[in-house]
């Protein structure tokens, strides 16, 4: 089969790559529908994380079961299915709370790239959900936003508890599809922070009611001002650096929640602010799981279309080119079509 | 009057100080019926904080109100009241979502030094809470407590959301009243962290059902055993090092909850493993005056009697021994009598 490798910063490459198989008896493996490239595949493809060996990337997808392990009850040959890049047996007690991206036998999907043709998912029952039936192909790129960057916005937006209120939210792909949760949540002021014209109208589409374009300090004095001198009642955190992590803090009020997704690095939280700050902090790697029956629901019948966000589509032997406009911030966020 | 003063590391004398007065309408002064020492006074007793000049020290209090200025409204020259550390006016948005210690108006109360015959207390009305009636003297200690060491423990215990389920926590003084906390708050299994005969007698008196001696990576494994190798659902973190924090953040599964009301010192959170432990942290300065209506009745109608943490008692006079008893842990708290 086909699929993408990065062999070193700035250097992804489509290749011959041996076809998945069925590993344990709790396996499936499915024909990848569709699978995109991830604000967290840019760490790699920068260089921030080390690359000490040619790694198939990708760990976000949908597609058609093509095989079962012998243990899989809840899926069929044939099935259409949505999964997160967290695979989980759904039965455990921290997934039975809702956090099945920690379950107690989490393994992590991408690692065998799902950027590619085939895919082999673990623990495909606990992991895996079905459609309810073969998608119109124009409901794809939302089914696949399920799988990760809208999962991942929508926990930020429900960590950072967002509602009847305030919302602020970054503006990376995640930071969108946390507006479109925060709008679906009932918030009623939603507030984008964006500096990108096109980003900017996205963000109105999916429902912010305000737009910021500073950052830093003059970003959380603005938020202030906007929001009667206190803060923000729920911030969301989708990027992951010290910049941003402090500025979601700073531009949430006493008793507000900061909801962060973004994968930290080289943050460090500083103990006396943090103390004083007297924020609720929740975050981490999104159990989209939770989440994916109620976001399939909302895809199906057509009451979000959070595919919007995939500004940029290719067949998946231009994913090079993919990661490329990303990287520079041509587009938001590519799907790459096997 | 009498006033306790922090010259130096290990230097507090008990001197003659002005006697307060109301310098702006909202102020009432009270005579200081009890008050005590604090552990978080130890940072400054102990060179951890500076001490750049002499420093009135205390800001626990109850008393009796002797003087009101023109506006305050709630308050009558008599009442016997219970305050929190921080004034606040009890009117803004903050306050109104119960954060009332990052109120937009907060005052510290203690910048008067509590341990004295005589205090000021800024935004009377917002800040104080009469009792019922003139108490009994059995009932000072408990009332003392809820100004401060109780309503800290409460706020850790409902930040960490105790409840049915399983609590964690330290055994500072605040951390035994946060196992009273998490009892009256329904938590079935209680887990103290003590190493001390007196305080694990305490702790199960307050309510734990198991203690554990060990500490850091130990302590983590030994509540991962008893835990079914998730973690704890919810962890107090009562003391403010790096230690105790990344204990209590280790100790708690994810999707659990870490209420941390030890002041900060020196504190640093690592990002990447904070994203990755999927906690949800919350804390800072209690907002005591949340909780006081409750803690009160509770008091009054003798359900808990949270003044058991009190094994000292001193006349204000003797303030230098109450600090150093609890500074050498021969005391867990000491209560002084002006």
């Amino acid at each position: 089969m086909r699929g993408a490798v990065l062999y070193a910063p700035g250097d992804v490459r489509v290749e011959e790559r041996e076809n998945p198989a069925i590993t344990a008896p709790t396996d499936a493996i499915i024909r990848v529908s569709a699978t995109c490239v991830c604000g967290s595949d840019l760490w790699d493809y920068r260089g921030v994380n080390e690359v000490t060996q040619p790694t198939p990337m990708g760990h976000e997808y949908v597609g058609v079961v093509t095989e079962i392990g012998d243990e899989v009850k809840n899926l069929a040959v044939g099935d259409f299915v949505v999964g997160s890049f967290f695979a989980s047996d759904n039965t455990c007690e921290i997934c039975e709370a809702g956090y099945q991206s920690r379950c107690a036998h989490a393994e992590f999907v991408g690692a065998g790239g799902a950027q590619a043709e085939y895919l082999r998912v673990p623990l495909a029952d606990g992991t895996l959900v079905a459609t309810p039936g073969t998608p119109d192909d124009d409901l794809i790129p939302s089914l696949l936003a399920a799988s990760d960057v809208l999962g991942t916005g929508w926990f930020g937006a429900v960590a950072a508890q967002a509602g009847p209120g305030r919302t602020v939210v970054g503006d990376g792909a995640v930071g969108l599809l946390a507006v479109l949760a925060a709008k679906q949540l009932g918030a009623e002021r939603i507030i984008a922070m964006s500096r990108h014209g096109s980003r900017q109208k996205l963000a109105r589409e999916f429902g912010a009611t305000d737009i910021v374009e500073e950052r830093g300090d003059e970003g959380v004095a603005r938020i202030k001002e906007l929001t009667g001198g206190y803060g923000a009642h729920s911030v969301i955190e989708a990027v992951g650096t010290q910049e941003s992590m402090m500025q979601a803090i700073r531009s949430t009020r006493p008793g507000g929640h900061v909801g962060y997704v973004g994968v930290a690095h080289g943050v460090e939280l500083p103990g006396e602010e943090l103390f004083f700050a007297e924020v609720h902090l929740h975050g981490g790697p999104a159990p989209v799981r939770r989440f994916l029956p109620e976001l399939i629901r909302l895809i199906w019948d057509r009451e979000i279309d959070p595919g919007k966000v995939f500004d940029l589509t290719l067949p998946l032997d231009q994913a090079a080119e993919g990661f490329k406009a990303m990287d520079e911030r041509r587009a938001i966020k590519t799907l790459l079509k096997p």
